[in-house]
């Protein structure tokens, strides 16, 4: 399986490395770090989540540190990241609070990109190094959720994953799929994008109607 | 030594993972974190000691991602946490200061219950996988102090363990015991669990007598 | 390789543990957190970027939990930060905004050197554990900013790494040294010593002469 799937995780690895790194990178726009902070916050974000993935299941010096592949992807995000500052500075002179929203949002999209293919990602890695099932169900969800974790409390934010919408539970599902399909000898590439679709259109859909979990009211209403 | 103990271990990480996945549940009803947020801050308290403890000791994957008894531990403490939130959201509309009083004394006194099992069952863990006694005692204290750190740090507050009280200290002294009673040959289930008393008792006697460290005056006296 | 550099790495881990220690210890002297508070701090600063590059190689129950060096070092450290503790407040009540730009100042140096040692150590370390190249240049960077970087997010601050000063750049070049000159076996103990010299000089340099990376300007000049 590790054969037959290398090339998918590869391929999920490398969007959702771009995509947390570019959130991470405009995270660190938004808090007005330096050039370097952005690239820094870019790369721990983009590379985090694989990490921890890596350490858990043992695979050591983990792949983010040493892959050409992902190390080519992360740098490309955070130069990205960089060249966008100027972009995103000059129109929030202009635009003084358009800036901070449009980075919100872009933020909370490319989030949902990256916890699709890092839940499905981290999942079929684990299976590849035998973990049991509820381990790569976890794996998957750890994974997925673990780099904007770590750019949000190195940014001085509560991370996403804590806070008000649907985000940690579509990586439980989307992993859930992919170790279920493996457990009844189904799972194929088409299964794994199929996976990752579900899981970036419940996500997607939570962040359209704010779809947001039940929480205590703020203001008592009348008794 | 690892079968001998292991039934021990089992019982004092469910303890452990039970206390400290209540408490980070609380800390997120108090935070005004949404159901799975606070589902979400009690998954990570709960287990993140035990697996930072895995990962130190290299036993991957960590039992935290695939033990049921682990699973099914934290899975009921997040059910329960989340089900207490409404009473709790009740209670403070009546009584609006109750509220943050009442789950600041409960998330005391279950870090106690958890610091005192996991710093004993951290430190008999790193004792049968064949660590150096001085590894045995640190385990044993960063396993004791590592899920309360990161749900601190993941709520926004500076964790318990740098502030005001006698903390980090009993978690050592537990450990101790418990290398020093296994190099004399001496560790029995009585010794461990006697341990755990102490650890108990000491944190305890800490929170109600207010028993503080020195620390600076804030405002210098005469001179 | 190992054990030719054995010493060399040694004397290295030291300082730093020592260095980074201090500043933990500091750190937390500022922030006024108890005598406990400051020595627990000052371990987490002087060991988390080892335990953290041993983690990420493997070499696993790290180091840093164990070797009586390590252990030792950093009780000496965490004792002086203690002892300099009720000093520095004595200071601050006789001159009030004295103490904060002194321990800023402080840590900021210490910073330097640890950021140096760590560097270089933790590049020779995955050299010496058979790590490709860019792990090693990684590993080598991660070693140099994690500790400061756990110090800062426990103590609530957004971390230096991510702030406005030339930080990551120098620790990624002088591991960079050490692994271009393993590949041309030309690894001495000299070239090792150099390139802490140089990751020092081009901090020190950045932090004397303000040496500040482009950031967005805050105010908009006219258009």
């Amino acid at each position: 399986m590790l054969t037959a799937h290398a090339d998918l995780s590869l391929a999920l690895d490398v969007i959702g490395i771009f995509a947390f790194a570019v959130s991470g990178g405009l995270v660190g726009v938004r808090a007005r770090f330096d050039l370097f902070g952005i690239a820094v916050l870019a790369w721990i974000t983009g590379l985090g989540g694989g990490i921890i993935r890596d350490v858990l299941l043992g695979d050591v010096p983990p792949r983010g540190i040493h892959d050409p592949w992902y190390l080519g992807t992360v740098l490309a995000a955070s130069v990205a990241a960089v060249l966008a500052q100027p972009m995103l500075t000059d129109l929030s002179r202009r635009r003084p609070r358009l800036r901070v929203q449009l980075i919100g949002r872009a933020v909370k999209y490319l989030d949902a990109v990256g916890l699709a293919v890092f839940a499905v990602s981290g999942a079929l890695k684990a299976l590849a190094w035998g973990a049991p099932p509820l381990a790569c169900i976890l794996v998957g969800a750890v994974t997925a959720v673990g780099g904007g974790a770590l750019r949000d409390v190195l940014a001085g934010q509560v991370p996403e994953v804590l806070r008000r919408e649907v985000y940690a539970v579509p990586a439980l599902i989307g992993a859930t799929v992919v170790v279920v399909a493996a457990s009844m000898d189904a799972l194929t590439s088409v299964v794994a994008w199929a996976a990752v679709v579900l899981v970036l259109g419940i996500r997607v859909a939570a962040i359209l109607l704010d779809l947001q979990v039940p929480t205590a009211p703020r203001q008592g209403a009348s008794p």
